[in-house]
């Protein structure tokens, strides 16, 4: 292991040059209307030095997320990510060099990277991953989206055995865990999804007890139809009218887990609020509640317990969606919000390992 | 004591008559858009005999309720009110026959006993009534309105002291309830109302900490000044635009009582849902809950305690707004809707007392 800047612990690639060439894709403008790639651009840049409490990390993997939309139209539950700006997402990293942080050069390590080859990264805002099968998991299943659905299921929505749970964007990756924790929990499990394909999947390869498209125009009846006893816990990813229909049907002291807005994030005309709120919440007594998994941080190691007994037992499957090529993750963004993916997606932005 | 129907036990007038004129107000026609005088019309009836378990009771007082409006229109968690039945509402009434009840003659009850001077109600429906003070209050304040803003307050808002409690009709009979047990809370109390009157009346009279006027232009300004640090609790009894300038100042795990909808009960054209659902109630992890206070039955004995100490403390005020005459009902709850009452709504059916 070399140093190759004073004090900063090196080893593969990095110690093999002083500057490390890093393909990043920065925020070109903010979009209007619907994404397009134009609202994007890649440059060349340089590879940060870690200064003392940091990381520089070579990115493995991209995490591809509803949120990354919302982001980029104006503040969230975080700043606003602006043009000029690399891309915000959370990336899975190899540590190729380091300053004075205790972290091994080698580990792996999930953090908001950013949409770049390489990041300079504060210890203190990653997470250590200890490698178990495949990296990607570490994005879905053992990442955010496994512990957002082990959180919002148990946590906000709170199900009975026998309960009925509905779950929006239930191919995704969210949606698909919170379906599969729900059935294994003892619930009976509807999903609702964009296509016959999606529903397929749901039903057939993860074990929901019905399915239902939401752009058929029997949408509602077939809804109805899926909950014979009513909805006790809708776990809500996507607002706008699937929200709408779904507290129509919703029992007293029903739950819904307010997760995400996917069907809201990527439009210039977003559709109002739902006509049930808040009428229904009264008549009925629901508890509509937001959920943001980074408030859960003290408990994420009972998280990744529950999930990973789930997975060894059989009973949770981790569906990965890979597009290749870090030039890509504009269009597997705009794929994702379009309803394409099936699990979780992610951008291979390079190898596991390189060689030193 | 006589007995004018085999068994039945009665006294006073009814014992002085075989047959008891009863007026009645019943539903003419269901509303369409606002409601008007013509969607009811009075008639004399006769007043039914109590069969085994029930009881006669001559009506005293009749409370008028913003729901009132909204059982005339479909079915809430009660059945429709339909064209040709009596109107639904709460009354407190004066025992004058009983069956078998164990219910003496000359009790105060309340119950469902409708728009007429003479309701049978089942005993197990009604609520025993020990007289303290003005029976009014019984309606009020240790009514149903006073208890819903206990539970609705302190089980579902769960105030801290210090924190912002913003509560909406806060001249009315449920939300000046509401501020001035969260002002005795600790809480930085700001009251909603629709003018400048009624603002004086909860900041002067009741010790708001701050009043807006949501017919004000300035509205959404003025609700940021009154709320320096945010909104942490909203006490939502209106719904509509109200609600979605709340929403958009309320704190991070801020939680939104929603006790009524008052702004959408008397309109053919009802609002859109608030735009900020679900965005902001994931981005700011919100809760909003729907409160009913029958669901709190079997714990009314710890609500009634606390808020009768907060009368006897003198910190706990209980504005009566009374209209006099049965006949006068639909005009009461038409002005109710708009807006005209300061505190709870009572028409006066009949004395406390009849003598016989």
């Amino acid at each position: 292991m070399k140093e190759i800047w004073p004090g900063v612990a090196a080893t593969g690639s990095v110690a093999a040059m002083t500057e490390l060439t890093n393909r990043q894709i920065v925020v070109a403008a903010t979009p209007e209307g619907g994404l397009t790639e134009a609202d994007f651009r890649a440059q060349d840049g340089v590879a940060g030095e870690p200064g003392p409490g940091e990381l520089l990390c070579r990115t493995v993997l991209l995490s591809i997320d509803p949120a990354n939309r919302a982001w980029l139209q104006g503040r969230t539950y975080r700043d606003q990510v602006l043009p000029g700006q690399v891309m915000a997402g959370l990336v899975l990293g190899e540590v190729v060099a380091e300053n004075g942080t205790g972290v091994p050069v080698g580990s792996y390590v999930t953090g908001d990277g950013g949409w770049q080859e390489y990041s300079v990264m504060p210890a203190s805002r990653v997470q250590r991953v200890e490698q178990a099968g495949d990296l990607a998991h570490h994005l879905g299943v053992f990442g955010m989206t496994g512990l957002t659905a082990y959180f919002g299921l148990f946590d906000v929505g709170r199900p009975e055995p026998g309960e009925t749970v509905l779950v929006s964007a239930a191919a995704g990756a969210t949606g698909s865990v919170v379906g599969q924790l729900a059935r294994t929990h003892g619930c009976r499990v509807v999903g609702i999804t964009g296509s016959a394909a999606k529903n397929r999947v749901i039903t057939e390869r993860l074990g929901f007890d019905a399915a239902v498209d939401h752009r058929s125009p029997t949408f509602a009846a077939d809804l109805k139809e899926a909950c014979p006893n009513g909805i006790d816990v809708y776990f809500d990813n996507v607002g706008g009218p699937v929200l709408d229909a779904a507290l129509r049907r919703m029992n007293v002291h029903g739950r819904v887990v307010c997760c995400g807005v996917v069907s809201q994030y990527d439009t210039g005309s977003p559709a109002p609020g739902p006509a049930g709120v808040p009428g229904l919440v009264v008549t009925k007594r629901l508890r509509m509640e937001g959920l943001l998994v980074f408030d859960y941080a003290a408990r994420y190691a009972e998280g990744l317990a529950h999930l990973a007994g789930a997975v060894r037992d059989g009973v949770l499957v981790d569906l990965i969606d890979v597009v290749e090529g870090l030039d890509n993750a504009p269009r597997a963004l705009m794929g994702l919000l379009a309803g394409e993916n099936v699990g979780k997606r992610i951008v291979r932005v390079g190898p596991d390992r390189v060689s030193s």
